[in-house]
């Protein structure tokens, strides 16, 4: 009868666990974890926070007791593993005080990752979170006397903070020495979500280093003095891997146990997945880090079945990611245009912004969606999109049309469900597949990023909105001649002239026009409203 | 300079006009448009009825002169095409009582559909909606004298008039020939849509024929009498061939325009779409009938392109479509069970009913999702989902699987966005496939329709549910032993029993259980409540 001994007892070990036990009833099966619960909501801690899980106990999916009872699991909490033995196939473990050894046939690495904690004096009275410990001295630290908050890192922890202490009544700072919040997110995009928390009352500093950390503030590198009666670092995390470093297995160079396609890690029978171990990248198969909880799951599964004798092998990980703050969420998967391009690809870039649903029908909000694409190929490299509705349906979407392989033309033809109250006729997604289409096959563009340069050297802009939306703000210089009235207006347009109007679609009809009449301009990717959220960051 | 002249000014024409001025500014474009309205919102029209959309407005998305001054387009509305002349590339034209001719270079017909009027003594008086005509006469119908709708016919516009008539106060029949309503369903899918118009106070009536129509009431074939100050025939639509026929263009056997996959028909020059046209079904390459709007509107770009020279093909049709009704919202792709039975597959049917999002979440709701499979290849065949939230991503997601000719397993790797608010580390979606792949590699199950025969067979049924749940409710002659207490029941469970659960995952555990003690036990898939749900019909 074998023995399997998984290290860490929440998403990838407890799913590591479950399936182990419906894939062979007999095999003894010890979860050991450090800290004094499993199988815990992780991504749940910030909502209690804040009160919108308003109780404690619905964090805690699973006990020790449960787990026995169900799959007859042997889970033992307050269990901290502090060496492994590799050529004996044991572990040493640390309970109370005491330590003790346990064999194993199989061992299962799945101890997450760490929160990183920045150099900076007065650091200590920083708070992290990452397990119900931690929310735990959150919540008993936010007395009365607590009436602001600083959060150091601006990305999907740090955001969620931010909105659960606003939701408290506090006053929070968000500190981010980034250009802008949310990492993943290319700045323009980010803007849209910079705006949305800074009109919630959420004050964010963007280029701020802390320098350090006083009783009730927190100080940046610009001088400026920030309330901060708790302080929390949020600036990611690093993968948990002393305990393997100790034991000789090898680790990758950013830290994460270094894996093959079957989890297997450099020791015999020693298998590692989750936080802790090293991913490979969806779109360059490179080794890479991507600390998410459907991957940990997954991994679990696929590590029972292959320790059950399955000639299974892992996916390559696609980093697909969702945030909501304030009622609008933030999606992402893939690479963004940041990465692409430091990766050497050249670029198609595509921005669109309809409506969630038929704008006929009440309560359509924008999608703002963005694509990446690999010019030489029309593979889609990434996604990203933000809005209050249907965000997650679009890069869910996406995210599968790239896991099959599906070219940005090719979203074109997918099709999907509609009717007025949960789409369109044609979706966002088909939508943003017509204008990688249209760009590979006739439209010229340019992106807001370039429309500084475009100035300076004199390029004509035009503006083919309505006066109304012209006078209510336009890119400083542009020319207003609403498309519907261009075919007046032929020969007061110059051949290099980008036209521009809300969100591309109108400027997309203005070039193709003037097309027809030999002039070719460029149109303004995503329009106004891409190069307006530029600014907002 | 050529000229095309496109019949029928809605989704499929319009999005033809518009796609080809973008392609060509100089050609002449003409289109002719039976109705008083062009681009109008056919899918938002129930909702008119009901008042959820307020403005008759709204409905009307494009005029004439906006289109004159957009795309520079000749619109025509109340103008009849009466005639096409195949040979000599014109058609006569009827308007105001007077007629003319008009030549063509290319001639596309995208006429649509109209509805079917049963033949039943009284249906003089029974009104259909397909245009914003349509839509006047309904509401006009309303006055206060009006206190009851009969509808005939459980397909989508049946039940969102439903929906919209109740919204008004009415008394609500909705009668049904089959045997259940929604017919793209599978009867226990549709069942809990039954059961939730019923709570909504729509009277469902299945198995019933109109035998006639008096003036205020309807007569069935049980010889009941239903209510009916309004009636409306929704019993499908077909295609408007009349035309086409005439000129002598081939038609299919269901009475659609025959059209290649350029969308060519057997007259030189003449494209056909939209209703009107037949489709190719996806998953047997069959000429079918789809009436879909987002099809109509990516074929009207499509014979755009190809009539200015692109060398583009249509894809099949996935008939992928969605409707909602009181806040639950029903969704199918692909082929039912039904159907892929009635076509001679080999079926592997999934059932699961996870949350919407993280459970621990406030707010979250069931997804009950159906995968039909082709047990010979895993190649996913049709979906259906039914559920308050979260519905329609996942048929997205299944679509788009199915587009790009992922199996039922790969369900089990798609790598979606989750956080608390938006999904599951674990989604609806993945958890389908993984069920499959169990089904495919270890776990036998049976479906709801077996148990009756199972019960005559004497089969041991094991409602491994908690004592609580097993009293609210469940299968006649289940014996109750909770899944936890398994281990301990070992000695009484026969070879040849049935386990269930609620919604199979117990169950599994339950069976997975059961055959590491060498007892091979049968799966009930979906659990009770899929057997529950085929009652609600």
């Amino acid at each position: 009868m074998s023995t399997t001994v998984i290290i860490g007892g929440v998403a990838g070990g407890m799913s590591t666990a479950a399936r182990l036990r419906r894939r062979d009833e007999n095999m003894t099966i010890i979860v050991f974890e450090a800290s004094g619960n499993v199988s815990f909501a992780n991504c749940g801690l910030p909502y209690y926070v804040g009160g919108v899980i308003p109780e404690r106990s619905s964090l805690l999916l699973q006990t020790p007791e449960s787990l026995k009872a169900r799959f007859n699991l042997d889970v033992r909490v307050n269990h901290r593993v502090i060496a492994i033995d590799t050529a004996n196939h044991t572990v040493t473990v640390e309970h109370n005080g005491e330590t003790f050894t346990q064999h194993y046939d199989h061992l299962v690495l799945s101890p997450g990752a760490r929160p990183i904690i920045p150099d900076i004096p007065g650091i200590e009275r920083a708070l992290t979170l990452r397990t119900v410990e931690d929310v735990d001295m959150i919540v008993d630290t936010l007395d009365n006397t607590v009436k602001s908050a600083a959060i150091i890192g601006g990305g999907f922890i740090g955001l969620e903070l931010a909105e659960n202490f606003r939701h408290r009544g506090l006053e929070v700072t968000l500190i981010e020495r980034a250009p802008h919040i949310l990492a993943p997110l290319d700045e323009e995009m980010a803007g849209i979500v910079t705006k949305h928390m800074r009109d919630n009352g959420v004050n964010i500093l963007t280029n701020a280093n802390t320098t350090s950390i006083e009783d009730n503030t927190l100080t940046l590198n610009t001088g400026e003095v920030v309330p901060a009666d708790i302080v929390i670092a949020a600036i990611g995390v690093t993968p948990e891997n002393t305990l393997a470093r100790e034991a000789g297995i090898e680790l990758g160079a950013r830290g994460g146990i270094k894996v093959d396609d079957q989890l297997r890690t450099s020791a015999p029978d020693v298998f590692a997945l989750g936080d802790a171990a090293e991913k490979r990248d969806a779109i360059s198969g490179a080794d890479t880090l991507i600390p998410l909880a459907q991957t940990a799951n997954r991994h679990g599964r696929l590590v029972a079945d292959i320790i059950t004798g399955r000639d299974v092998h892992r996916l390559s990980t696609q980093g697909t990611a969702i945030v909501g703050v304030f009622g609008l969420a933030a999606a992402t998967v893939g690479w963004n245009e940041r990465r692409a391009r430091a990766e050497g690809k050249d670029v198609r870039i595509v921005h669109v912004h309809p409506a969630d649903h038929a704008g006929y029908y009440p309560g359509a909000t924008q999608v703002h969606l963005k694509l990446v694409i690999d010019a030489a190929t029309d593979a889609i490299l990434g996604a990203q999109a933000v809005g209050e509705n249907g965000v997650d349906k679009r890069i869910d979407v996406i995210a599968t049309a790239m896991r099959a392989g599906l070219t940005a033309s090719d979203l074109t033809d997918l099709e999907l469900a509609y009717s007025p109250q949960y789409g369109s006729a044609k979706d966002p997604v088909n939508i943003a597949g017509m204008v990688a289409d249209n760009r590979i096959n006739s439209e010229q563009s340019v992106q807001w990023h370039e429309i500084p340069a475009a100035i300076a050297a004199g390029t004509q802009l035009i503006d083919v909105r309505t006066p109304s939306e012209y006078a209510a703000g336009t890119i400083d210089g542009a020319r207003n001649i609403p498309v519907d009235e261009l075919r007046e207006h032929l020969d007061e347009i110059s051949n290099d002239a980008i036209v521009f109007c809300q969100v591309g679609l109108r400027g997309h009809v203005a070039s193709t026009l003037l097309q027809g009449h030999g002039i070719t301009v460029k149109n303004l990717d995503g329009g106004y409203l891409s190069y307006y959220h530029s600014t907002l960051i």
